[in-house]
């Protein structure tokens, strides 16, 4: 028996290169399917095309419409083998409507060298897990509209959860401690989820509502320690009707094993 | 008569999606053809693809292999027009040989909404132009080397530029003015050679060498205002062999006009 976020993810080859996947309704957020969810199982059939290439090193997705719960088809393509990592695309698709397209290369975590490092990003300070708002004590109201709660224990820095009570910072920073429920260790594929599992950092510039990602880049720098790690949101500029948000995740070794970025729309005035 | 980099750029359908192309080797640095040159080459022939959608508000490249000067060809494929935003693909090769392939969704950052604007990213803070390092100073032995560097006027901010003396910052940033020779103004194409001109910010912690991108995505914000840009180039975690590097464009009205980020492999010991 495996964990629900690998059962979820599954994919099944059922041609060359054509895979099936279920959207499962447990990560559904309001009407469509989590994105992150979408850009992990999307990766398990991208991988299946670069054998020895096990991890997405860089993958980037392009949402195209809504993802509804049920049954999808993924086709995929090999652009380029180049031994040490693999470059490959792939479509993701509901009934013949396009829901997500994906490019990504290939490589092994595992077998990147440990030196040298120059890292000048800082990690998040946050107040201890115990002193952060879990998302388990939202409202009923808000977790019968996002299940995808229900999947993992996310616990929001106080400093930057006032929007919850109408009082954003209006910084623009949402961060919290993040792990997959039943203690499962995160992993590559599940980091994919992570970078798209906050709130949007817009609530914290007072503009709640759904914010939908154009366009969505990860970048997985170094296999996750075990335990829980910390993520924090950020955009520095809302303008046009567009912002970035920017994501950066830390182990619990204190290492930065994920850089994310992407376009979503501004939120509708409420 | 158009200008080199429009002359450089421009593609020719000679069957439906599938685009003629020429890397010009005046656009060479070392052994290969600039990315932001070969980036903005494709998204001209993505751009025929999605009319009324003239600009690339994301676009994301993988690059496969080194591209050498000489003809090209440029394969693309619709994957959805939305309406007011167009998702497109594309692969660019010479004589068989996967080159750089990319994923980008249209739309017209002219028809954006001027409001609301939140931006908390700061203007980079540049010497004037003419306290500022110009490449057409460089050795000549470097401008060989280097013929793109003759394609534009970039002026380095003295700060970031110590590493030409062998006393680079430690930073990891490198900052300039920027425009097109023969006083050009800048467009939303020729922001996508602006994202990947500038020295690998590896040179400034005391690496230099070539530094191959793996990934680059760009947002284009806004239309550029005419006169110089300024570009900062920071990268924030090198490890595992790998480093991200973060370009701001702002223009001359000071906006912030692109972001863009790369995935690069970290240059060898020399």
């Amino acid at each position: 028996m495996g964990h629900e976020f690998d059962t979820d993810t599954a994919v099944t080859e059922v041609s060359p290169g054509t895979f099936e996947a279920g959207m499962e309704e447990g990560w559904l957020v309001g009407a469509g399917v989590n994105g992150g969810y979408q850009l992990a199982t999307v990766a398990r059939a991208l991988g299946a095309l670069a054998p020895g290439k096990p991890h997405p090193l860089s993958i980037t997705a392009h949402y195209l419409s809504a993802t509804r719960p049920g049954p999808a088809t993924i086709t995929t393509r090999l652009v380029r083998d180049g031994g040490k990592v693999a470059t490959v695309a792939g479509d993701l698709a509901q009934d013949g409507t396009g829901r997500i397209t994906a490019l990504a290369t290939f490589g092994d975590l595992a077998a990147l060298p440990d030196a040298p490092v120059r890292t000048t990003h800082v990690e998040p300070e946050l107040p201890p897990v115990e002193e952060c708002f879990s998302t388990s004590m939202a409202p009923e109201e808000v977790r019968r509209m996002a299940p995808l709660m229900d999947r993992f224990d996310m616990r929001i820095d106080p400093a930057y959860a006032g929007w919850s009570i109408g009082k954003p910072s209006g910084e623009g920073i949402i961060q919290a401690w993040f792990r997959l429920s039943g203690d499962r260790d995160l992993d590559p594929f599940s980091l994919l989820l992570v970078a798209d599992a906050l709130p949007p950092a817009t609530f914290d510039l007072g503009m709640p509502g759904w914010a939908p990602t154009i366009e969505l880049t990860v970048h997985l720098r170094a296999m996750p320690a075990p335990g829980w790690v910390k993520v924090r949101h950020e955009t520095r500029n809302m303008a046009g009707g567009m912002f970035e948000e920017d994501a950066v995740i830390w182990d619990s070794a204190g290492r930065l094993v994920a850089q994310a970025r992407q376009l979503a729309r501004t939120p509708r005035p409420q």
